[in-house]
């Protein structure tokens, strides 16, 4: 059944791939190979979690969508960028991503490389270039989103889960390794409509970190326990990539249904946080339970 | 002779290396090997003439250093990450850089290209967070320098060289890839003063302009040349490594001589658009000299 913001999503995601489309050059501008592989990995009919979660912030603290835009821009790209260096021979080495040939089988390795380089200026170029925030606005979604993707955030995470394949972690290690590599943009997403939010009381600051926190990690253990049913239904084998790769990973560490039970305790946990918004915080708690039970 | 601004380069470089010090995270910090791999490959002993030109344009100015220390820190950091991304084995597969190993010799692949890749927000960290420029002035700084290094910079123009290899290019087609490829992050280095300045005539800026364009190019063909004639004397080998990957230069289709002629009308183009400035401008016009006559 569909609720209010189920009902917008067409319209928000619709609204991300125009922004996004705007941003990125066309693919006869030169130099026209490296343009066509920027827009082949990001105009692939991805989910836009990332910006959808931005939008729905934003409607949770009263914030016009278009002052949204620049950060939902800026942080669709990052998650771009480094989807296609985390498929390279030299990390994950994947060879297909969403069904289609990843970046660097689609062109070649160099390109891919480059392509994705250039896609994280592109992204704080969306920021800084955006009319519709004040210059204060702009700089505290800079640090916000740049903090979110360098070593002390999603790239940091990468490193750490090259590093951890074959290990054995605790729980806690391996939640702190998530919050990083996946939990750390989908704060900034969170985030990002606190930066221009005209004001934020502490407490409302407060709970929507609890929601942007909780929700990141659930976010990544969906993602394995995806990996691996995925696999098992689809192609009718036990185990996933993560498994092949040796990668320390909560269902693979813990177990299938502990991992279940943990995603919706901190489904519970994120949303609790949202208590202080009331009925503006619906669109968050819709995104919630679909970033939980999604099949894909 | 030392002039006076060769009298200050030390101060300067003691300057720059100090900020880098500061932003890049300590090797104790997890994750502690690409925080290692990071600091190698931005703590290496490096001349620092994008700071240089950043300091020195700062000067013609009358701008104070210490606006424009967050530029000069984060082209510095730019500049790193594209030399990590140019030596891996995808793209110009070298192993030795400033006669040490280059980082995913030293360290690994995946290391090298996260390394690389967490360089980046730093750099717009550096800008985002610097409280000596108003937050206009940080956005138009992130402006210049995101355009500068991304896909119609210097990605850019490294993708155009990686295609050009073995093909004959025209003289002017091959300077509009050395002005994508070394040129951009020059000329932001320069252009940057002007990001931060009170106030800059049309004809100020123009000068500027003509400066920054030109000496970027010229920088490139004294790369070329030493890349040539540094082998040669050292090693008694007529080719250097553009030869053997078939790179396009300057030297290497037109010959030698001709491109030190270049060479020498792009450094006397540079220096005429400084006229505008008088003495104000004697740190640009040494740096100039010295891009040109430099032996490494």
């Amino acid at each position: 059944m569909p609720t209010p913001f189920a009902a917008r999503l067409q319209e928000y995601t619709a609204r991300i791939s125009d922004c996004l489309e705007r941003i990125l050059p066309a693919e006869d501008v030169l130099p026209a190979r490296l343009h066509a592989a920027m827009r082949y990995s990001v105009l692939n009919g991805g989910k836009r979690i990332r910006p959808l979660l931005a939008y729905a912030s934003a409607e949770c603290l009263n914030i016009d969508p278009q002052r949204i835009d620049s950060a939902a821009t800026a942080i669709e790209l990052i998650h771009a960028f480094s989807l296609v260096h985390d498929d390279l021979p030299a990390m994950d080495d994947d060879d297909l991503r969403r069904g289609k040939p990843t970046v660097h089988r689609k062109f070649d390795e160099a390109t891919a490389i480059l392509a994705a380089d250039a896609l994280q200026p592109l992204a704080f170029s969306a920021v800084a270039e955006c009319t519709a925030t004040t210059p204060e606005q702009s700089a505290c979604l800079i640090r916000l989103i740049a903090h979110a993707c360098g070593s002390r955030g999603m790239t940091g995470g990468q490193s750490i889960d090259l590093s951890s394949e074959g290990k054995t972690l605790s729980a806690a290690e391996l939640e702190q390794m998530y919050a990083l590599k996946t939990g750390a943009l989908i704060h900034a997403s969170i985030m990002s409509a606190a930066c221009v939010a005209d004001e934020l009381t502490g407490t409302d600051r407060r709970g929507l970190q609890q929601y942007a926190d909780s929700i990141g990690i659930a976010f990544q253990i969906r993602d394995d326990i995806l990996d691996i049913e995925g696999e098992t239904l689809i192609i009718g084998k036990p185990a996933g990539s993560d498994i092949r790769q040796d990668k320390a990973t909560w269902p693979g560490l813990f177990g299938l249904e502990p991992a279940r039970e943990r995603c919706d305790e901190l489904l519970q946990h994120s949303i609790n946080g949202l208590e202080c918004f009331g009925e503006r915080a619906e669109p968050l708690r819709w995104l919630a339970h679909y970033i939980v039970d999604r099949e894909q």
